[in-house]
C-alpha cells in the first residue's frame, strides 16, 4: 500500500511534534512542512532531513540565511494527500481556502473554532465517525485530556455529569512573554471556561462544567475531576479501565512522582525527547469512589497530548485504519507510548 | 462593664495580627504577646508598646538583645481571662495543660486538631453555640473561607453537597523555604483533602469533597467551588445573597480584580496594614447558577481571614457579646472589615 504523503503547516510547539510522530509512522510519509521564518527552527528542519516550505515572498530571505526551501507552500499542497494544520491558533481558517483549492484533506488543531472542520475529534471517543471525512478538527491540550479520561470511564457507565476545575500552566516552556509570576488568575473569570464547552464539540450531550485558573508554572496542566455515572461502580472497577486504556498512564505518587515536576522528571529519566509525556497521567491515589460518583485528579503536558490524535486523524481522512483500536496500536507502539502503571 | 484581659501565646503571622486587632476592641485589652526568639518582630511588639512575655529560661537572651521582657509566659497566664494560642500548629497541644492550670479560657488555631476545644468555630455559622465556652478552636484560613460562603449560601436554601478545588499558595510572602518553584503538587495527593473533614468540624452533616493542589505563589489562595442547594435559586439570589453577607465581599474583574495580585494590590492602595485582606472574597463574574446547582471561584488571603473569627472567639468565650450580628458589628468596624462589592 503507497504511504499517505502528509504535510504538516507550521513547525512550532505542535507542529515539529506531529512532523516527528508522522515520520515514524509505516503508513505514512511526510513530504515536507513550513516556516514563516527562518529561525532555528528552521534549520533544525533542514539538518532532519524534513524539506522545508516557504512563502514565496520570503524564498530569499531564507536562502540569505543559509536555509534552502524546497519550495513554496503552494508547491507543498500540490504534492500531500493530508495537511496538518499547527498554525497559531485562528489562524488555520485564514489557509483554509488554500487547503481546499489544492483538494488535500485537512486536520486543524483545538484553537481553531469547531465550525472550521466536518468533525471535532478524539481517537478514544469518535474515531469510526471520522472515517474518510474532509477535515478534521483536533480538540486542544485539556480537552484531549478531558476527553480520554471521560470515555475510558464511559466504559463502565454512562457518564452523567461532569464537574472540573482545569489548573493552567501560565506558559509553554520556551515561551518568554510575561504571565503571572506569583498569582492565580482565574481564566476565564466566567463560568463556564470554555474547555467544557469543547468536550461538547465530542460529546454533546454531556452535562459539563469547568472553571479554570491559571497558576505560575509552564510544565504541566493539572485537572481535578467530579464525574457522576449513571450506576454505582467501585474503585477497583474505576483503576481497572483507566490502568487497561491506551494512553492513559495511573501515576503512584508513594514513588516520589506526586507533581508535575517529579513526572516531567521521570520522562527526562526516560530519556523522551524534549520530556515529552503524550500520555494523559491520572493520579492514582486520587482516585475516590463513592457510589455513582468518580473523583481524581490528572495531569496534561500541553504540548505533547494531542500528538497521537494528529497521527490517528490522518489516518482516519486517509482511511488508513478501520478502528481506533487499530490506529492506537500503530501511533502508540511507532511513538512509545505506555499504558498502565507508572513507575 | 470591665474589658476582658486577653493574651497572645505566639507572635507570627496569625499571633502578630490577632494581637493587633484585640488593642482596636472597645471591649477587650490586650495584657501581652509571648516571643520565644529575640528577633525583630520581639522589638517591633515592644516599639509598639506590647509587653513581651517570654520562657523563663530566655529572660537573659532576650535582654542581652536588648529588649527587656515583661515577664514569664506563665506571669502572662495569671493576668489574663482569654489565652489565644497562635503558636505553630500542633503546639497548642503542648501548651493546653498551662492554660489549664491557670483557669484560662482557650481559642486555639485550625493547625490543632478538632479535640483540641470544645468547639470548632466560625462566627457566621456557630457563634452562639459558642457562648461561655471554655476553649474553641478557630478553624484554618480555607476552612474559614469555605465556611463564610457555605453558611452565607445556607441563608437562602440548606446546602446539600459541596465539590470543591483548592489552589493552594506555595507559602507565605515571609517564608524562605523551599517550595514548588515551576510545579503544580497535588497536597495530598489523596483523596480527600482534609480541608473537607475540618469544615465537617463545624458543618458535620454536610455531604462535602475537596482535593487540593499546591502552586508557586505566596499570594492568596484560590478555591474553585460546586455546590447543591435543596432547593432551585436565580442568579440573582445568589448574588444578593454574597452581597449582603458580612465578611464577604464580591469583586467584579471588569474593573481588573481578575487575580489574587490585582486583589492584593487594591488592598495595597486601600492602605492596609500588610495589604491584609480578612474578607473573603468572591469573584462576581464566576457566579453561575443551574436550578438547585451554585458555582463559584473565591480567593482566601491567608495570613488575614481567620483574624476577625480570632476576636469572635474571644467574645464567645467571654460572653462579651450575645449574637453572632453584635460580635461581627463590633470587630468588622474596628477592623476595617468591607461588604458588598469592589471596587
Amino acid at each position: 500500500m503507497a504511504r499517505v504523503r502528509v504535510g504538516v503547516n507550521g513547525f512550532g510547539t505542535i507542529g515539529k511534534r506531529v512532523a516527528e510522530a508522522i515520520m515514524l509512522q509505516p503508513d505514512m510519509e511526510l513530504v515536507g512542512v513550513t516556516k514563516t521564518k527562518p529561525d532555528y527552527t528552521a534549520k533544525y528542519a533542514v539538518s532532519r532531513g524534513i524539506p522545508v516550505y516557504v512563502p514565496k515572498e520570503s524564498l530569499e530571505e531564507f536562502q540569505a540565511k543559509g536555509i534552502e526551501p524546497a519550495g513554496t507552500i503552494e508547491e507543498l499542497l500540490e504534492k500531500v494527500d493530508v495537511i496538518v494544520d499547527a498554525t497559531p491558533g485562528g489562524t488555520g481558517r485564514k489557509y483554509k481556502p488554500l487547503y481546499e483549492k489544492a483538494g488535500v484533506k485537512m486536520i486543524f488543531q483545538g484553537g481553531e473554532k469547531a465550525d472550521i472542520a466536518e468533525l471535532s475529534f478524539s481517537t478514544l471517543c469518535n474515531y469510526e465517525q471520522a472515517l474518510g471525512k474532509t477535515s478534521l478538527r483536533v480538540v486542544s491540550c485539556n480537552t484531549t485530556g478531558l476527553l480520554r479520561a471521560i470515555c475510558s470511564i464511559s466504559r463502565l457507565a454512562p457518564v452523567r455529569r461532569v464537574r472540573a476545575t482545569i489548573v493552567r500552566r501560565a506558559a509553554d516552556p520556551k515561551e518568554i512573554k510575561r504571565g503571572p509570576v506569583n498569582a492565580i488568575k482565574p481564566d476565564p473569570v466566567k463560568t463556564p471556561s470554555h474547555h467544557a464547552l469543547d468536550v461538547k464539540t465530542v460529546l454533546p450531550d454531556l452535562d459539563i462544567v469547568t472553571m479554570a485558573v491559571v497558576v505560575p508554572t509552564t510544565l504541566m496542566h493539572v485537572h481535578i475531576v467530579y464525574a457522576e455515572l449513571e450506576k454505582p461502580v467501585t474503585r477497583e472497577d474505576v483503576v481497572a479501565t483507566f490502568e487497561s486504556t491506551p494512553r492513559i498512564l495511573l501515576a503512584d505518587a508513594s514513588y516520589g512522582l506526586a507533581s508535575t515536576a517529579e513526572l516531567v522528571e521521570y520522562a527526562r529519566d526516560l530519556g523522551r525527547k524534549r520530556y515529552d509525556i503524550p500520555e494523559l497521567i491520572v493520579w492514582l491515589d486520587s482516585i475516590a469512589v463513592n457510589g455513582v460518583e468518580v473523583m481524581w485528579m490528572q495531569a496534561v503536558h500541553q504540548e505533547a497530548i494531542v500528538v497521537p490524535e494528529n497521527i490517528d486523524a490522518i489516518r482516519a481522512v486517509a482511511e488508513l485504519a478501520k478502528t481506533a483500536e487499530e490506529t492506537i496500536r500503530i501511533t502508540d507502539e511507532r511513538l512509545g507510548l505506555l499504558k498502565g502503571r507508572i513507575p
